[in-house]
Formats: C-alpha cells, sequence, structure tokens
C-alpha cells in the first residue's frame, strides 16, 4: 500500500495590530498547517505575537517568520530600497522576537517567508535575497536550520539553496498563472481567482500533479511543497476549508513540512 | 592570602537609533564589564544591536537586555500606565530580539535591567515589576536562566528573587543617596554628582564598604554588586575611566556577574 | 412658537490606520453633526484624515480635532507621563496636520476633543489639562477660536475657560452615571449600557432636561451641549441612529455646536 | 548704480529627534537665510519643530517644509514606493503640521523642499513628484502660494511650474557637477567636496555667475537662485559661514527667496 503523500497549507496569522484587528487568526489555524506569524514590522504587536504562537502551538502548526520591510503604515505593501545589511538586521530582529515568543509556548519558528512588498522584491532583486538569507546562517544554532519557503524560481529560494537552506516552493491557491508558470500580475483582470469552485478545481490540479490553467487557456506544471491560502479577508477562511476539504477528498494529507 | 575581591561595572550601551548617534560605544565597552544592551523600544534599531553584541562579544563583556516601554520619541523615559500583560510581552519581544543578535555574535545575554522610566517604576509598582520578571519565567529556557539588575529593595528585584531568578542590586557612581539609602530625587539640587573627584570618592567607598555620604552629611551603606556608569554625556567615558581607575586602585577587579 | 432647540451629536472618526479598518465611516457620519477626527498619534494616517475631512464637508458636519498621546501600540488608551510642553507640542502637531485636510477639503477645524486615556486624565490632571489648552492659544489665528469639547466640571473645561475658549460639555449616551454625577468607572459593572432601549431612554432624559437614572437609582442632572456615541463597534452604527431618531423625537434638532 | 543682487543660502535645521540631538541649530540660524524644517517623518518631534519655527522667526530667516518619506528608522534615506495618492497625502500632513508651528511662531511656512530619498526621487519620478505638487494645490490658500525649492531640471521643478508655483532651482555648495550640470552621483569618488576653499571657490562662481568646474575639469553653468548648505556634520556650521564670507564677498547680499 502506497504511503499518503501530503502537503503543506500555509496561512498568515497575526497580522492584528493594537487595537486593530485583521483576521480571524482562532478559526484559520484550524485549517491550515503552517501559520506565517506577523513579527512587528508590518503588523504584530507583542501581545499578538504571544496569542500566535499560543494558538499555533496548541493546533500543532508550524510556526514560521513572516518578516517584513518596517512599515507599519504602509502593512509592508511598499518596496523600500533599504541597504542589504540593514535589511539582514531587520529579519534578524523580527525572527529573534518571534523565537523568544515559539519557545515561551512550548515550540520553535521552524520557518521563514518573506511578507508583502519584500516577498515581491526578493523574487529578483538578488541583494535583498542574499541579505534575508544571511539573517539565517552564522554561529545562531537556533536560526540555522530554518526552511525558507518562498516562490518557486525566485531569487529568495536560490539564495537560500546556496546557503545549504531547505527549500519550499509555494504555489497560491486563488492567483491565476501565466504559461510560463509565474503569476500573473495583479495590475492585470483576472489575476485573483475569486469564484471558490475555480479555487477549488486549482488547489485540485497542484496537488494532483496536473497542470493548472494559465491565463493563455493552457496547462503548466507548477512544483510546490506547499499551498498558500489567505486569511484577511471575508469569506477567507470558509474558502481556506474549501481548500483543505478539496486537497483532502484528493487523498492527501495535509501536514507541516517542518 | 585572601582572594581578590571583583565587583562589576555597567553601562548603557547601543543607545543610537538609525542615523542618530548617542554616546561613544567603541570607547565605552573597553572600560565595563557588562553592557546594557537598548533592544529597540527607547533606542537602538537592529544594526545598532548586532553592532553593541559584536563590540561586547568581541571585549567579553557580559549583555543585558535593556528593556523599556515603548517610546522612541520620549526615550523611554515617560511612565506609561500600560497593561501587564502587555508589558510582559513587551518585554519578552525585546528580550527575543537581542537574543537572536547575541546568538549570531557567539554570545548570550546573561541578563535584563529596565530602562528609564520601566527601571523607575518597576521600584514600587509592583504589578510592572512582576510583568517584567513573567517574561523571564515560564518554558523559554534561554530566557529562564537571566539575572535581574536593579535598584537595591526594589519591588523588582523583590518579585525576581521570589521567581527564583539571580538578582543584582547595582549603586550608582554619580547619584547622592539620602540618609536611608534610597537615591535623591533628580529634582532635588545636588542630585547627581558632577565633581570627578566626588564620583570617585563614593565609588572607592561603595566598593570598600563603607557608608557613602549621604545629602544628609551622614554616611550610609548600599549594597551592591555592581556599579552602574553613564556614557552618553559629553565627557563620560573619560570619567567611566576614572571609575575604573578607582576600582582597581581598590584592590578590586572589574569583573562581570553573569 | 417656541424656537425649537437643538443638541449636538458627536462620535468619533477615521480611526482606521493603514491597512486596517475600524468602524463604518462613511455611516456613521450620515448620522452625527460633529466627528472627532484622529490626528495619527493613536490612530488616522494622512490618507484617513483627509478622507475624514472629505466626508465631514461633504455631509456639513462640524470637524474636531481627537488628539491623543503618541501611541499606536496602544491606540491612545494608555496614560503617558508626558511634559507639559511636550504634550501641548504633540497637541499642536496633531491639530496643524488635521487643520491642513480640513482646508484642503474647504472647511475649518472647529473644535478640539481629547481621547482616550488623555480625555481621562484631563479630568483631573490640571498640568496636562493645561497643556492642552496651550496649544489652542497664543498668535495662532486659525486655532485660537475653537471651542473644547469635554467633560462637565473637568480641568480641561476649566483650563479652556479660563483662558477665554467656549467650552462644550457632553453626555455620554451609553455611559451610566453615579448619583453626583460622573462617570461610573468602567471597571464597575454596568458602567457601559448596552440595551439599546436603556440607551435611548437615557438620551431622551439627557435632552428634555429631566435627570438621568444614576447608579444608585436615583436622578441626576446632566448639563450637555452635546451627546457622545460611539462608532468603532459591531452595531455601533445602527444603536447611534437609535440615538438620534430618539432625539428627534423629542423635538430638538441636531446640529453642531460650532 | 546697480541695485545689489542677492542670493539665498538654505539648510535643514530641526533633524533631532526627541533625546537625539543632530546638528547645532542655533549656530546655524544665524548663517542662513532659508531653514528646511524637518516635519517629523524623517526627523523632528514635534518640540524640535515649535523650537525650529521659534528660531527662525527670531532670526527673520524663512521656513520651508523639508518633507519625506514616512521612515524615521531610516531618516528619510530610503526610497520608499509609495503610492502617489498615499504620498500626497503625507506630504500635506507634514506641511500642515509645521504650519500650526509657523503661525505659533508669528509667522508662515513659505516654501517646501523635499528630504533626502524623496528630493533624489522626485528629480525623475513624474508621479511622485505630481504628488508632493499636489499638496500644495487646491483649495487650502494657505499652501496654494507656497514655493518650491529643488534641484534645476527636475521633475518637482517642472510639475510646480505647470501647476503655477513658483520653483526655486538650488545649487550645493559642496558636491561636484558633472560636465553635463547634473549632480556626481555620491557613490563616485570626489563627489562631496571637502576641502573648504574648494567650497569657498565652487560658491564664488556660482554667485557670481561663472560656471563651476565640473569633474571633467570644464566649466559648466549651474543656475540657482539658492545655495544649500549642510549642519549637520562637524564643523559643518563653521563651513556655512565661510560660504556665507565668501557671498557677501563678492558683493550679494543673502536674503530669503519668499
Amino acid at each position: 500500500m502506497p504511503a499518503v503523500r501530503s502537503v503543506d497549507l500555509n496561512a498568515d496569522l497575526g497580522e492584528s495590530f493594537g487595537h486593530w484587528v485583521l483576521g480571524d487568526d482562532a478559526a484559520l489555524v484550524e485549517v491550515i498547517s503552517s501559520a506565517n506569524v506577523a513579527c512587528g514590522f508590518h503588523a504584530g504587536d507583542p501581545a499578538t505575537l504571544r496569542r500566535s504562537c499560543e494558538l499555533a502551538a496548541a493546533r500543532g502548526v508550524a510556526i514560521g517568520a513572516q518578516v517584513s520591510y518596517r512599515d507599519l503604515a504602509g502593512f509592508g505593501r511598499r518596496f523600500i530600497d533599504v541597504a542589504p545589511s540593514d535589511l539582514r538586521d531587520d529579519v534578524r530582529y523580527q525572527l529573534g522576537a518571534l523565537q523568544a515568543f515559539a519557545r515561551a509556548a512550548g515550540t520553535r519558528v521552524g520557518y521563514l517567508k518573506p511578507h508583502g512588498a519584500l516577498y515581491n522584491a526578493v523574487v529578483t532583486h538578488e541583494e535583498q535575497a542574499a541579505a534575508v538569507v544571511a539573517a539565517l546562517t552564522g554561529p545562531d544554532a537556533e536560526s540555522a536550520n530554518l526552511a525558507v519557503l518562498g516562490l518557486p524560481g525566485s531569487a529568495l529560494l536560490a539564495a537560500a539553496d546556496a546557503a545549504g537552506l531547505r527549500t519550499v516552493p509555494e504555489a497560491f491557491a486563488d492567483r491565476r498563472y501565466t504559461g510560463t508558470g509565474e503569476l500573473l500580475s495583479r495590475r492585470q483582470e483576472g489575476a485573483v481567482l475569486t469564484d471558490p469552485d475555480a479555487v477549488a478545481e486549482q488547489v485540485r490540479r497542484l496537488v494532483t500533479g496536473q497542470g493548472v490553467v494559465a491565463d493563455d487557456g493552457g496547462e503548466v506544471g507548477v512544483a510546490a511543497e506547499s499551498i498558500c491560502v489567505h486569511g484577511d479577508t471575508p469569506g477567507a477562511v470558509g474558502l481556506a476549508r474549501r481548500v483543505r476539504a478539496t486537497i483532502e477528498a484528493a487523498g492527501l494529507e495535509i501536514r507541516a513540512f517542518t
């Protein structure tokens, strides 16, 4: 009997800040296997970091450091031309803070995933990609074995791989791909799938090894070990549950990659 | 022959922020045995945390987490009526960030010392004192063995002691004491000693077990395992060197308590 | 025939920040006559200030500067022991920023109302009350004629009155009063009225000059020229509409005091 | 007899923040005719804005709003890909805050000059240049007549000119120019003149209408109505005094352009 295959399901968690609440973390954490926890630079006050780690630890969900540019007012969604050495230190600062809350919750940070504009930048920006990876290397044993979650083919995953780190490519449940397997720009119409049936069908194809239907109508293969869903919009948790059910119906187990 | 006694000499380090420089850290670190490193909430951008840890590690100086209220604009010098649970989480956030830089520099954070208004508050504010200590207790092994540096007789040291943590009482080289051994309020004239000879004489008395001369002219005993000097004013490093020389001339070794 | 009497209805507006949304400003502005617009220190990024002023200007709603301690992480709800001269400057900074957006929207800031912990502090903290008023006095003609909205009997209104400013006492639609006409502390059970009928009845009594029912069961008079409602909780706008309907049913016109 | 010609001399002022001091504002304000006052987004807490306006008003120095990206940690020196509408609102917020302090000091903000990375961006970034100018246009009479100080040939001055605003091109006392009259990139060796005699000679040429000596050894004309000097480095005020003396020795009066 063949072993049950598995895939990871990741989503952002802990993106509230102080009095402002974003998303339904308690519901979302029931659905996913990996939580990208905001670390305070784009979202996430210290109490939210603590609660997020406690939630994840209680549900056996893996914790990732969702590191960002320092930009609360912009929610980390604006490219900042920060010097690589400063970016490396900014990443280490955020990671270290989250690690303390993970330890206090009896667990560990298992991976790192950049947020927002930084995620987009390190697809191609080699200096910033190298800076993010540099925060994980060196004599700090607690950070040295982290996996890096990111876009397949990105400069980030290439730099992480070159540094001997585990890399985990992800696919998006609700993003349209181009015929060459890249994400269709959000500025293009149809870049985000909003029909739950279309999302479910894309996920079914992703996890069963079929190519997804690209914007040109053809099929394109997307190699991914994790599926990313979103949790911060109305109906998002419901859609995440649909994605989970789709994966399970395809016979796969949802399990963290860490 | 009796063993040479030792005393610790502590000062704040890493209180620059971004483009703004405060103090001469490279010179000060040569003088002290323990560095209270700012953690980003009242001062200290991530690059400054890194440099401070690297400086301290290179000189064999112990690293303490100088935690603060979240108040860059006020340099942590204004009391904030923050809820104890939020304060605990704020402390853990700062501590965790610094721990990552200490590990990356090949060393560890060895103790915690509150900064500014928080330092003053936890002399008597029992809820906030307990909150600071709570950040050091629990399942996080990396934080659980930290010492706590503070004012003798403070609520902070009492709470730390009750929690089984090592407590380290400190005396101030340049602060006038009252006849009951408390610090003369900064609002009182003469609260800060500015004459180097007076500072040296107070330090000599402190480390040789003589009572210091109080504001009422009498002598008062101050039990301290560490002497605090300041580094952020013009001439401060020179005064710190004078304090160091005074301690050594009295036959004591300057050695971190950790 | 006697003239129709009028009363003001005020609520907080513009308390979103960046990506985080709080309240339904577009709906709330339809209900009120005066908007207390957050100025960036506890909430309110610049784009939100602009939109708030545009919304208020479009509906003929008066604009007030809802000034706060500098504390985004705490939403301005924590007392900060800021020096009076710094508080005065912090208030002027916030007020000036809002004034620019009001002018750009073709209108003017008409009054000032402190937010959160500052509102509570200046009930009794005379130095901070004087500091807030000091931001409105002096050679700045644009700020010199602002009214001050606050708690009847507060140090703030006393200081404003002494400075020759117009003072506007307010009552709360949903807060229980003590037998001496003070607000029952939020730490007491029953401090906030949640039953819409109870809120409506209290408002009816307030605007018809009847005493409200105090927590001791007796009646107590509350002199107010403005009624404060909240807009940031689920159902808040609905409750605000009920308050408005109650006032109108009592034969009063809802009209800004400016 | 021909009228004495005049030129403006501008420098940054008020770039301290909280406990951190930068530059010697009291000395610098004696030398210049126009002060670019930081508005809080890269530097400048409210008390510093007040003091800067008071200093400038007392010396008859013109006040300009030195607006920036929102980036205290980076001192506004990092490009941020902020949406134009948000940038416009960020500029208005900063300008409005400074205007309040200028009015309180009995004067007015007379012009706007972008700081740091924003200054560099709006040389060529047309959307951001238009956004900065948009903050000065519209129904706000207090902002509508501001002059714009910037680099000759920049997108900013073109946008300001197209909007009917007065534009003031500036030259740098201590920056080397290329043969085509552009600033030599700071990444090139020799980009900044550090020899006081070289600075004085460049200023003498600038104000007497001679071409400056470019990096290729040739002469190139630089049309400027204002000379920019710096005040934030050791010796900077002394160099600024030398520049002032050079201009006066050339027979020109130093006078604000406003």
